[in-house]
């Protein structure tokens, strides 16, 4: 029988070769990336005929470019170095713990790393991944810990009449402990969707990781899609596999929020759940931070933990559905009164949304409402977002 | 409100615009692949510097290569043309209705199509996908049905003291109906993992679709990771992102088949089945197909309904967990002594195991045990196994 596994691997490997940018019969393929002992990170792309190869990532010292709406920092490229083989290579700095992205670039074209098929969609973009571990980073990886399940579920949404999807995460055990459980809603940013945070979020590893170091308590978490005109991300609708944007209608005007109460629903009648206020938390980046906040001052009642990372919290909205924007300092005083259990704001030092989250505080500070608060180096990056993920989760249910 | 909203996309475009192979400003993007209403397909790749650009896809007409194991048909390549604007074309002939793979070539280096984020990984390579639709292609769509939930779940494996990872479909209304249900052990080829049925096998669409056209009785597909040394798909496990192999210990020597009664046991400990030998089907396509004749024969009372998509039947098993090889044709008499509801094979008239399910016809037909057989063009492929998947289903727990 070896004989027949010899074969079948072999003729998986020829048809494969074509799809393979090192020839068949060329010998092991280069490695990339590679992580070296000292946390340097050496990639490598096989491409003799190139003219020009560049290395593009979060790992590289920024750089500025200006533009009619003024200086913004951008992901540094550095150009990687032609050896004698054909194979380009460069060699980052050492690297601190963290979950880092990059692309390649051959002559001018973006590209993700041949050698590496490990890649995360955001949005429009595909970029590869990589981990170096340490400190704060192993929470991101896979550890030999018991893992909850992920789901992809669809539920029904009768406020604005369709059906919709979101990622579901139960914990190692719900499926025969016969227990309830609490539930944090965690919600996503602008032009993400109900993959974002079971990606580049890595909500899943982080949730296994602090569960199973007693760090936070074992939890259902709800990945919702926060683009109430989609039924679920670009691909897994019946539009088929067209070009994901984040100009969709009704993003940030008040529909979400309205139809939120839904997926409670759906949520506290299909799982083991303890549906009282005590036991809900919600929580979101960039834009999910603002539907966190409209959500939870709209529903005094529902949730004790309340989250905004790096949160648009305007106060004022012009269009859509008024009712759930206006009186929005009203509604904190009402949401203060019944006594959240946590209040938490997370809000990186160069972020854009910075001035916007001070001018929430300002509000929270001048009536003696109790919040906690982080600020951390950065801007509107997943980096801090994972960060705030991970402190925010052992608060709850405590 | 507006106003923040577009500050939000704004600053997400811009910090993004790296990570795009147009310059900012530069205007709408091209779209690849762009399906034409006469069903050709045009793709292309802004590359203004590139030399040379080509693409290569299983749509394309396929090229003979001669090794020194014979020769193999490859998937075929051709030049795409540059445009006076920096961007390569290249429009395909007519495609019939199906789901094809394909990647482009920039100066000798085999990319994934820039500007289509939808990739499936199948063992080490990564390609783009799109769908023609029409006849049976349209089962490979997300349509506008009731939707079944995908969910990745641990389980525990004592037979090998492991944890493992399998992809569970359970139908849609399975969450709130109450009833039980019939399961349905689909199992992946060599070098595969539990995410390439539910990816490249678009597992989930057909049965979604079948489902809701009546053509299928609403069912759990459990699929398994045969890899038994392994307990889950590359980047999911505590090795983190390691590049994938077909290259795996205990991949054919039984230990996998010996332990299959572990996955059964969570199954059935778990969800909301009919847990006896007529609402029980197992199939698996080549190494899967292997494993699902020595799993059947070897629990000749477990299941009713038995499919081999293009499978690996050798009889002979020279390493490994020998019991569970030795004696095949005396095991397949006792099975069907116990009168299978169905035993299904299918195979492809050019595909290289095309011999080795002749023989297993053979025996089949020398003693005149009653299966069901189908062939169809073509080789060792994808196209092949969603066609018998699709086939198979609609045949189950009637």
């Amino acid at each position: 029988m070896k004989r027949l596994t010899t074969i079948i691997a072999l003729f998986m490997s020829i048809t494969a070769f074509a799809q393979q940018n090192l020839s068949f019969g060329q010998g092991p393929q280069p490695v990339s990336p590679e992580i070296n002992s000292d946390n340097t990170v050496t990639f490598r792309m096989a491409a003799p005929d190139a003219a020009k190869v560049q290395i593009t990532g979060d790992f590289l010292p920024s750089q500025s470019i200006e533009t009619e709406y003024g200086t913004f920092d951008i992901q540094g490229t550095v150009d990687m170095v032609k050896g004698a083989d054909g194979i380009w290579t460069y060699t980052s700095d050492v690297l601190k713990p963290e979950l880092y992205i990059y692309n390649m670039i051959v002559d001018g074209v973006k590209i993700t790393d041949p050698l590496n098929v490990y890649t995360i969609r955001d949005i429009n973009n595909l970029f590869n991944v990589f981990i170096i571990g340490g400190d704060r980073a192993d929470l991101y990886k896979v550890n030999k810990v018991e893992h909850g399940t992920v789901s992809k579920v669809w539920y029904d949404c009768p406020t604005e009449g369709i059906k919709r999807r979101c990622t579901v995460y139960t914990p190692a055990g719900y499926e025969t402990s016969k227990k309830k459980y609490p539930v944090f809603y965690l919600l996503h940013g602008i032009g993400g969707d109900e993959n974002a945070w079971s990606e580049l979020g890595r909500a899943a590893q982080i949730l296994d990781n602090l569960i199973a170091q007693g760090k936070a308590e074992p939890m259902i978490v709800v990945m919702t899609n926060g683009n109430i005109s989609e039924e679920a991300a670009p691909g897994e609708t019946s539009k088929g596999f067209t070009v994901p944007t984040m100009d969709l209608p009704k993003t940030m005007d008040g529909y979400f929020e309205n139809a939120f109460p839904d997926v409670i629903k759906f949520v506290e009648s299909t799982y083991r759940v303890k549906a009282d206020k005590a036991h809900r938390a919600i929580a979101g980046l960039s834009m999910g931070g603002f539907h966190t906040l409209f959500i939870s001052i709209n529903n005094p009642d529902t949730f004790d933990y309340i989250g905004l990372f790096s949160a648009a919290v305007d106060r004022e909205q012009y269009n859509g559905l008024k009712t759930i924007y206006e009186n929005r300092d009203q509604k904190i005083d009402r949401l203060f009164s019944k006594n959240p259990k946590l209040f938490w704001i997370g809000i990186g030092k160069t972020d854009f949304l910075y001035e916007n989250n001070t001018a929430l505080r300002g509000v929270l500070d001048s009536r003696k409402y109790k919040y906690t608060y982080l600020e951390t180096d950065g801007g509107h990056i997943w980096r801090n977002w994972r960060i705030y993920l991970s402190e925010f989760v052992p608060l709850l249910f405590k």
